[in-house]
């Protein structure tokens, strides 16, 4: 689709739900240890949305359909570090913009836009002044243009798919690269270091930091400082984000070796039965606890068929002692953002009425919603050994009556094990989006040996 | 050296310039597209000088040689998603602190002291909260500090350079990899990905944004979505980071099919004489801005007997022709920073009392001070065809009557040549640190083609 076609289509679906002014910013660069050397810029996900391109220190006006451009023609001085860069006139047909102008101009054609607040500091304090008031938290018209842009970015149109498709596919293919690159790497930024050259090479960046870890049982574990010891498991979290913004986000864990142990993979084909599942269960109308609820299920059936749980697999899943190995929730949204919208906190990802549980088995439960055709979700069950958990005397004794700590010793080797794919809900169901990487342990094994 | 060693030496230099007390603050990871999802952290570099290690949402007190370091213990539920993290007593013992506190602690222990801002509002914000007054522009003691810390960081301690030799060694792999890699690459982000991973593979990061291009001429072209094209030179200026922040910089220009053509061959050379005759300057005492002179003397040298300048090199250069094709500085200091201490504005560079100068070559100029024993500093003159200069009709009519143009009209397929070595100012003169990286064309040639 023109660019200029799509940034229409989307106007005019926000104009169908709101019929009050919106200023949207892109933000500018953050510093990092000097003002001129700075992180790669990343518009907010908003403007993304509806101007279709990454313009930094610019912003939108929308009003009953109508896109009006605000961005400053480049500095005089700026072409010999920055080359030839877009006019505010050459920004504004790119995209199809109504009208444009100078930044300035917004002091007077600004002032009474509802907004959405960008995450750097500089452009926030510019937002303020603007508008006079304060953006954060989210209240009167900001949270009604909250709730209209949740509305629409839940659900993909074909655009944004193709992006994420795109995304996908180079995410694939550094798996595909870093499972080939196991075979010979000593540590894991080698194996880092692999998949993220995939994404440099077609001009992608990480969506998020990157986990390449043998201790997948730290969730977020970002930096990739440990050696590689034949009989760890590697457990790889890492999507690549397009241009314009679009991400992907897979997990694999495989073997360093190349052979997962009896121990690795009994307790392998547990969460892939709990992934399986999962993605089965995805269709519109679906309600994604209770998709979350089907994994804790299962994963507390295979925990009791290899006897590390003891009991009726419904009654664990009531008492949540799944978490104690299954602690985060079943996935999110996926978009512009890798935990989509989740700058508006659990606005997208949680039914106005619905609240976080404080249940030890679901708190952690991003998304909380029906799903919808369009929506793009991640399934990312897990098996964790937290030590934090599982040496908690609390949690303990709660679960003393559950749990075959003999049983559960014999499978020291397993620290973490997750496998997460990207699923677009269809009319159909679902579409795996991630189903060129391999889920099955033999296929990995053989991935990483070739 | 022992970190703790390190520390105590540092601080007590820092107490031999000033008596009173100062805060410097680390800062914290800024948000990208929501509050979780953050750019990778990176200490203040002031903060890093002094506490020896990367310490998130922290605070050191100096005062009289002694160091207190105000840091948070890690909240009970972070373990899950980051693992085990430090204490402030663990952080405290690590870099050998003489007190620990929270931060909390700092309403009361750090309202009395001097300090330099940090690049994230977030941070900054607290840094004014807790001193009671703006902290930027520099003033008062502010700047009496920044002036003592300009001091101690211009001329590095051993352990400075041994991380700025482990920064240029990844830097050197990573240039060789780029090369080997450019005859089978398509696009410039190929070579980039290619030179990036072996900096990822030794958990390092880009110092700055990574130029890699085929379009020299812009000077600061951080993106790479060019095509490779046989003809085409690319220029590659790229740098790595070690974890404890230290920087090299490092500019190497090579042709993408591995054979430079005689037009290319000739401007290089140029280029590569100005190289040899500016490090050939370097020793202790030597001005700097009078090793840019003798850059611009070499380029004007080297024009001159391409006939692309007309008339004697000396007059040239004082009328600044040479900037026409070599239009910024000969270099700057590298530390911590790839420009270091440019977030002190000129601070560091230039010689209290001395300004830039509006003088067309020499307004670029980063660093204009004599050279000291222990300084690095950059060495990287360059030729471009800038069409904002050369086409600039105010440009052709003030040097009309020194530019050959249908000469330079020969030399098109040389759009920007730079070449940048990283050199240690020793008591001997100059140590080349970048010097296992080669210059010159055949070995170039040779590097591509292997």
């Amino acid at each position: 689709m023109i660019l200029a076609n799509l940034v229409r289509s989307r106007c005019s679906n926000l104009a169908q739900q709101i019929d009050f002014p919106v200023i949207l910013w892109s933000g500018q660069p953050s510093p990092r240890n000097f003002p001129a050397n700075v992180y790669p810029f990343r518009a907010n996900s908003h403007f993304l949305y509806f101007a279709g391109l990454s313009i930094p220190r610019a912003a939108i006006r929308l009003d009953q359909g109508k896109l009006a451009l605000f961005v400053n023609d480049p500095e005089p001085g700026s072409v010999l570090w920055h080359g030839p860069e877009p006019t505010g006139a050459q920004w504004a047909e790119q995209i199809g913009a109504d009208a444009h102008y100078p930044l300035s101009a917004l002091a007077e054609r600004g002032k009474d836009g509802a907004t959405l607040p960008v995450q750097d500091w500089a452009t926030r304090k510019q937002q303020e002044q603007i508008l006079g008031r304060s953006v954060s938290p989210l209240e009167g018209q900001d949270l009604e243009l909250a709730r209209a842009v949740v509305e629409l970015r839940l659900c993909h149109d074909e655009p944004a798919l193709s992006e994420i498709r795109e995304a996908v596919a180079v995410s694939v293919e550094g798996h595909l690269r870093g499972m080939r690159g196991t075979a010979q790497a000593k540590t894991e930024a080698q194996v880092r270091s692999h998949i993220e050259s995939v994404f440099t090479a077609h001009e992608m960046t990480p969506a998020y930091a990157s986990i390449v870890t043998v201790h997948g049982e730290i969730l977020h574990h970002d930096r990739s400082p440990h050696s590689l010891t034949p009989g760890d498991l590697l457990l790889v979290d890492a999507g690549a984000e397009t241009l314009g913004g679009w991400a992907a986000d897979i997990t694999r864990t495989w073997p360093v070796n190349g052979r997962f142990s009896p121990t690795q993979q009994a307790i392998y084909e547990v969460v892939l039965a709990a992934h399986d599942r999962s993605i089965a269960q995805v269709k519109p109308g679906q309600e994604y606890e209770d998709i979350h609820l089907e994994a804790a299920l299962a994963m507390a059936e295979g925990l009791v068929d290899l006897g590390i749980l003891i009991g009726n697999p419904e009654i664990l899943v009531e008492r949540d002692a799944h978490a104690l190995f299954f602690p985060h929730g079943i996935g999110h949204l996926l978009g512009l953002d890798v935990h989509d919208m989740e700058d508006l906190g659990d606005l997208a990802g949680y039914v106005p009425g619905r609240k976080r549980s404080d249940r030890f088995g679901l708190q952690f439960l991003r998304l909380n919603r029906p799903l919808q055709s369009g929506m793009v979700v991640t399934i990312e069950p897990g098996f964790y050994q937290v030590p934090a958990i599982l040496d908690n005397p609390e949690f303990r004794s709660q679960y003393n009556d559950v749990v075959n700590w003999d049983k559960l010793a014999q499978f020291k080797d397993v620290r973490g094990i997750r496998i997460e794919d990207d699923v677009l809900v269809t009319h159909q169901g679902a579409e795996v989006l991630t189903a060129q990487l391999p889920t099955a342990p033999d296929q990995l094994e053989q991935a990483i040996v070739n």
